[in-house]
């Protein structure tokens, strides 16, 4: 685990937030698929700061370079390096804050755990290590467009109190999401949440939230028994987001009280298969994927940066007050939704090629 | 991953519901450990149906068999191969439900995803699943226990609408959970818990519920950044548990409607270490316990068993009336209790055991 | 790894020698496939001692029960939990050597690696480990055979200085192996191996020898580039075999003595395929198969216990002579032809499996 | 497996021969290493071509770039990302080759495995894909001696029908070994390689050769029952290079002839330690390390390009005769002592941190 995610298709990522460079290596990617960076950069695109009030003012061009795995535009079945520079570096912002961990922040554990740490920023903790996520991620995406037809879509469900309301699953697109900087497909919510997130950014404070994503077009039969079933990946890879502090899938929180004639989904024929009328279970059933949309929300914790002075105490335990400088985001969730999207690609991905090996008939 | 966890400290459960029997091989067990059947009979005994009127009247002792690994009640630091046989058998009650798909269990999906399926009950997916879990769980516990002093304790909080106020997380005991027959610790809250799932069994239905569940006495340093975040692997573990739908720590979902000024957890001394004041965080910063409390919550849907009618379809997608027989839950929570601490104590001592890779100076 | 092997094809031994039982957990093995215990008896019986005068007289049946994964004779897709209880134990006969440890048996370093040591025999360091092995390898084989048609086929090509000529690897059986009671398929070479164990034995001596090994009808293009050369996990599958101390392929050894134009196969029409006019790279080319016929030897040592008295030290480094009781075989090469075998298909298997994930095409 | 080797300490390699870059990224490195780019350079230039009559005229400086998981020259435990550009590509030289498969390479069954192929050179399969282990292999090294007192030193035993006499395990240094062009310490034997490699090389063919590597320091203990015994992981490594056939540990092949009683190595006390008096073992008993020398032997096939013309086949199955261009090595051997040590390393380094794991006593 730590910083390899998947059992077939494979990611290993690295990079800290104010080092040399940020990346990941995807280890079994089929060969034969046609690969350009510009498959790649329009998530990292999505995922840059400084694309509107809601997001950091940090700026990186954030260019993805592939440095193996592909020849002439096609993968070659072998691994695939990308490579982002950090180009916007700024160390020198961090110095005052060497001796006070930030509260909420990663930098006592870290310190712990390992006995040193990153002189500057978050490290490897830092949200900027999700480049490497949203990189992969979009090959991920790419092979489950081309070769099974599944289409993963997020958005800004909730902002502090402003929730929106539920969109048709299974029609939401990108550009619904990517119509209102917040990216919450709800014009009225939207408007609401950014003016809650310029309010909370002109007190220095800063706000959560909840994303919301579907995976549309999962044929039945992805995802396996016991401890890899297809939601227990999902939630793994959900609350390994930066900031991620609870996971739930179809009708989630809300079954704890709905009764079980309420909640089961009858079956009925849809066309040439068989489908649920209602989807509480969220498209997966006994950890395999039923054929029916799959959908989830992940909760995001506001920001633990902050411009407000915080009363807290030095690595000593001496109470000092601490004031953060550096460039903050005031509500995470936008920037969230390309990261949702490429964590939920990276797990059914993986999914989709260890079903692969559940085919009958002979190889290869 | 499918029905191996952990890194180090290794689960393989094997077993169906109506098979000859369940059971579990535990790997990278440390050597040295005192360890009779007893030490795992206690758990299973909580995890057994039969026990109050909220669970199923399915009789069996669940007796456990250490068949390797332990020699004069030491473990050998060899694999430990536990084995519970299936006494109360009755494949029978479940022939009139071949041709039909029961809903929201998982015949549709294993059928799609292997080709064949258990003639009866849930085979793999149904929750007596659990025991080879719950018996491993045990071994994990009285590691985490004897060598770093970690209490695990799980209850259930809520029981349809019935939410029972927040314990002293601090304070609370397997005893005093265990003290009413729902194992929530709160007498009042208990007693209208009982009393709904009284109802709901009577009117041939089922309902959902929360467990939450703390873990006590974690040192600071335990997780791995990124993909194997403490949070991360907690969420696939109670993701993994049949009828789970949501997980969240801390602050969970809450903090999506928190600024960071309250949601912060400030730093302050604690006798010889630094604390936090607050602890929203849940225990663990980026990824890694930061010496508080960890707790977390589980919501689990209504079990899909219920007594009452169902228009549902048949394999063919023929509109059907299902009926089924045999003996259910009424409510999972209850019994869900120690298979959550077990799954907890999993995550924990194999990060335990990984951190100690970690360690600095000479070995062995 | 430790007692894990595989990585879609995975099986987890368990046992000790004189513990209750041995026995394997196989997960990832396809639904669909006939299997009862007799598919499974054939190759364990092969491996059972008391059937020559090469091996230990100690007796037991070996009768292996499949628990799980299994429903009516055909295979769920889940995991087949496989046991075998040990019948002839006699741990006494171990118990005046508790404070010496055997030259060149494990007593030793199990003893500083893990603190603390099984009382009598071998433990999990014993031979009697391989009865997971085997069992599990059955399994491997059947699906080889029937969905792929790959044979496996080994015997004893030398013991001690007696080599026997290279047989003809596109027609050797297991009929023409078990033709004699060592197992080499050259009559005359088996007469004079048989010869030296016997001489071996009345002097309480042990002998070594050489296990050869041909896979027949693998496809090409199995195994994995870089680490995961199907020849590397070929060598890893066979040097954990107890007593193996070395293991080539295809010309192995003799290729550091030959010239590239020699030793390189050139390419020839093979009816609707291309073959190789020689085969000298063993049938796997760059760590991928190439449809040739692919063979490897495999080194076995001694048996370390021999009745001949052996001056050593005990634990507190005091020299002493050691006598051991105990039944031990004098060779042991005729009994690892059913354990290589069951390696070599372990290991094709899952390469076989992980294949089916490089599939072009849409699933599942 | 494929191109991630390592449990604990971990490691992805990437990149093909003629494609941008090739790199390694290292997880699980402890934290607090002291690590500067020349650490790891020395043995990359040990590895580069172009240094002797025996190796390729391809010159590349191979200067290695760390990207990520250092900070002021120290580890932060995160993942190192190690980059090197390829600078003399020529594809070109590659062109005539496009329909017929180097006899001996991997150009065939790359091509049936993934369905496409790199244009040029052998790709992955190349053994500038070592470059990798090489870096990650110098970083092991440097635990391995900075932490446990480890040593690695490999050399060339034999050169085609040229063998050294064996040379003292307990002293041989890199500087012995590479006091001679060959790498070989016995500077007559050295001569007589060199001068068959002339031979060979204006024959415009290839040779086979041996390196044997020894492993001083390894305390008692590393190295894990079963399928993650030290030798059968040693072997994996050793037999996932390119060009290599065959490997064998201690007394290796020459055990099949031996006896017990000559081949079991007696306990004696060896200072403070319990010792044996000789080493067929290896360094070596059940898997684990005993505390003695650990010394294996790999051999390596004659490099597959070479200069005199060769009768084959094209991908259609036509005769075709086909004449290499490009810069060949007539004999791989001297390259290849710094991936034998590198391979060496990576493995004790994550078996002694697998080791930490079983440690006693609280953490962290």
């Amino acid at each position: 685990m730590s910083s390899i995610l998947g059992r077939i298709f494979r990611v290993t990522t690295f990079g800290e937030s104010h080092g040399r460079a940020v990346g990941a290596v995807v280890e079994g990617c089929p060969a034969g698929i046609h690969l350009v960076p510009a498959d790649i950069q329009a998530q990292l695109d999505r995922r840059r700061p400084g694309q509107s009030e809601a997001t950091s003012p940090r700026s990186e061009a954030d260019r993805v370079q592939i440095l193996s795995g592909v020849e002439g535009d096609v993968t070659l079945g072998t691994p695939i390096a990308l490579l982002v520079w950090n180009e916007d570096r700024r160390p020198s912002e961090y110095e005052g804050i060497r001796d006070i961990p930030r509260p909420s922040h990663a930098d006592y554990t870290y310190r712990v755990k390992y006995g040193v740490q990153a002189r500057s920023g978050g490290g490897r903790a830092s949200g900027r290590e999700t480049v490497g996520r949203v990189a992969a991620g979009a090959i991920a995406e790419k092979i489950l467009r081309e070769r099974y037809g599944v289409e993963v879509v997020a958005w800004v469900s909730r902002v502090g109190s402003v929730t929106a309301p539920q969109p048709d699953r299974c029609r939401i697109t990108r550009e619904q999401v990517d119509a209102t900087e917040i990216r919450c497909p709800d014009r009225e919510a939207a408007a609401a949440m950014l003016e809650l997130v310029r309010e909370v950014k002109r007190a220095g404070d800063s706000i959560g939230g909840i994303v919301s994503c579907v995976c549309r077009g999962v044929p039945a039969g992805w995802g396996e028994p016991v401890f890899g079933k297809l939601e227990a990946l999902l939630a793994q890879a959900m609350l390994s987001i930066p900031a991620a502090r609870g996971f739930d899938i179809g009708s989630g929180f809300e079954a704890a009280s709905m009764r079980g004639s309420e909640h089961n989904d009858p079956f009925v024929r849809k066309g040439e298969r068989l489908g649920t009328a209602t989807n509480f279970s969220g498209g997966i059933q006994g950890g395999i994927s039923n054929g029916e949309e799959i959908y989830f929300r992940v909760a995001f914790k506001p920001p633990a940066s902050i411009s407000l002075p915080q009363k807290t105490a030095d690595y000593e335990g001496r109470e000092r007050e601490l004031k953060l400088k550096g460039r903050h985001d005031p509500c995470i969730v936008p920037r969230a939704v390309p990261v949702v999207e490429a964590m939920a690609a990276l797990v059914l991905a993986d999914a989709a090629m260890l079903q692969e090996t559940r085919r009958r008939g002979s190889a290869p």
